[in-house]
């Protein structure tokens, strides 16, 4: 199989996730209030609309400087990447959850964070185990330098340990498990690693 | 007409068929009792969007595997395709309603999971459909060897039995038909064939 | 500009309003009589899926056949296929309104059926206008030969001719016009020209 | 990184944006009035959908014009790119409110329009701050001649200053707001510049 078929379903997978999320944006219409007020309410809709959509954009930039190297398509890594792109599909459904509880109630707002966490914990692990499997002989055309090697696991495991501390913060305080994954979004954003 | 475009449009409703599945995941939202009650009552929302993902996702593998070797495409292809797609269309559909009447009432339960399974067994007739359309002479870059034909031939027949099967044991138990489903998922995401 | 990301976006539109039409098959759920009526009830909703999904698949083969031919892709074009691509976007709401009106009342169910007819008019006369664009010297690889350009030119006036015929017969008997919507559908389906 | 996955990424989100501006296109359906009255009665979300597909289309046709020229992909244009796109995704979000507000109350129809106008103010200058990454030197096949940067650089101050114009209108007259932004999409749908 050739990479270029995975790459245009996963950037078709990523780019309907990415404008599913303004799905979970919506107002209750006239009649429920002044707008400006029902907005104001929504705050957490557009603060995890911002976070979900360059979180869903790292990930897109990240998937395809690890895709571009990879030399053969197996079904092993046909899966692996599915179970990443599985995560990725539930995060409209995360953010919209938590975006909905996160001002409602004391336990659901934390429960609903903590589930927001998980999907990006679990998004993250998937993608370090594709990561994984690119570490083999000969599936790549450029075999990873040990010391690139070193670095991404490095950083997989600081990211895997963050979206953790997220979630076991979450049960503590919704909103500051909310700007920790905030935060990652953002360094990632501005980290200046070469693409 | 060139196969690039088949596969990309082909592609592309994978891509959102399968991002759409999601779309069936939602909560009632604050006011519907506690959050973790609601995500245990809405568990086979939860096992379907799984079993229909990666049903979606098998099919996308196998179907990339059956067009790469076409030499032609004529009409009878396209709507021969359009055909597969139009079931693949309607998973999110019957993978929803499915889940909706799994926990419900006994005999609607039965019957969405007969329907789920219905869709299923069609898309499996018309994905048999495009590979005998391969096996007239000149239409792919390599004839189709004899074995690998009797061997296709043999999954298909026995994928399409299974999905008979289990709309027949959907009116007996429908988790047992999901199950059945379940495992055919299951099989085909570690089946060792060469991509 | 070239040829390959106009067909690129089209094929990701072509695909998402395809998909999107299922989001127009649902049931009222559990609570709402047995599923198999509600089935029953809403036959209109799953014969308008079936024809929307080969119409726009249609227009997906013929869009193809004649945007290879192009060899220049100027902003005339470009405006000239957003038109056409406006109505595409539109089918999956007029066969949802058909869908839900065909049963429910007398001049209702014949006003949206009308619509219906409309935007297929609609869409077969910007094709029409894409067509002749490309009748203009340079703008194929190709010219087209005097006698396709007969041709082309007398089915895209059958075509139009037909669709409002179906919206007049829509005054008279909805689900007549419907069957003329369907019967072209299947024509197209059958015809048996060179992809 | 190459250009392509960029430009495909793009697309798709494009496509998509495109496709679920029409999922605001919705009607009551029977037992709510006549379906012309309906039709009559929700004006606006028609005309607003008219007005934003050819705002989305205009946008799209311009990003393939500044993106065919660039020559490298830094993580800095990856995430400028996706600025752009997080507008993009919103449009659909702040057409559908702008519609449903447009006739509803005096003050919120002036929020909703002015909402709707800050959505392409801040597209506007997303995609200035694009142009102005590429004309640092290296970043593009051929550099950006003085005179097509002061062009360009003229035509994103009168673009963005229109925006900023609706915006304020808006809170005198939804409506001359709403055709301010409506001539925008006019005159770049009849603009002359060779694609």
């Amino acid at each position: 199989m050739d990479r270029g078929r995975l790459e245009a379903f996963s950037d078709g997978v990523f780019a309907v996730a990415i404008t599913l999320l303004a799905l979970n944006l919506f107002l209750a219409g006239p009649g429920h209030g002044p707008l400006l007020r029902q907005v104001a309410d929504h705050w957490p809709s557009f603060v995890a609309y911002l976070i979900s959509f360059f979180m869903i954009g790292v990930i897109w930039v990240n998937h395809h400087a690890l895709v571009r190297n990879i030399a053969i398509v197996d079904r092993t890594l046909l899966f692996l990447n599915l179970a990443l792109l599985l995560f990725v599909v539930l995060i409209p459904f995360a953010t919209g959850t938590m975006a909905m509880y996160l001002t409602a109630g004391d336990l659901d707002a934390k429960v609903a964070t903590a589930m927001y966490g998980a999907v990006f914990e679990a998004m993250g692990l998937s993608f370090a185990a594709i990561f994984a499997w690119t570490l083999h002989e000969g599936r790549t055309h450029q075999a990873v330098p040990a010391k690139a090697r070193r670095s991404a696991w490095w950083r997989f495991t600081v990211g895997n340990l963050v979206y953790a501390l997220a979630i076991v913060v979450a049960f503590v305080s919704a909103p500051v498990a909310l700007g920790i994954i905030g935060l990652v979004a953002v360094y990632y954003v501005f980290e200046r690693t070469p693409a």
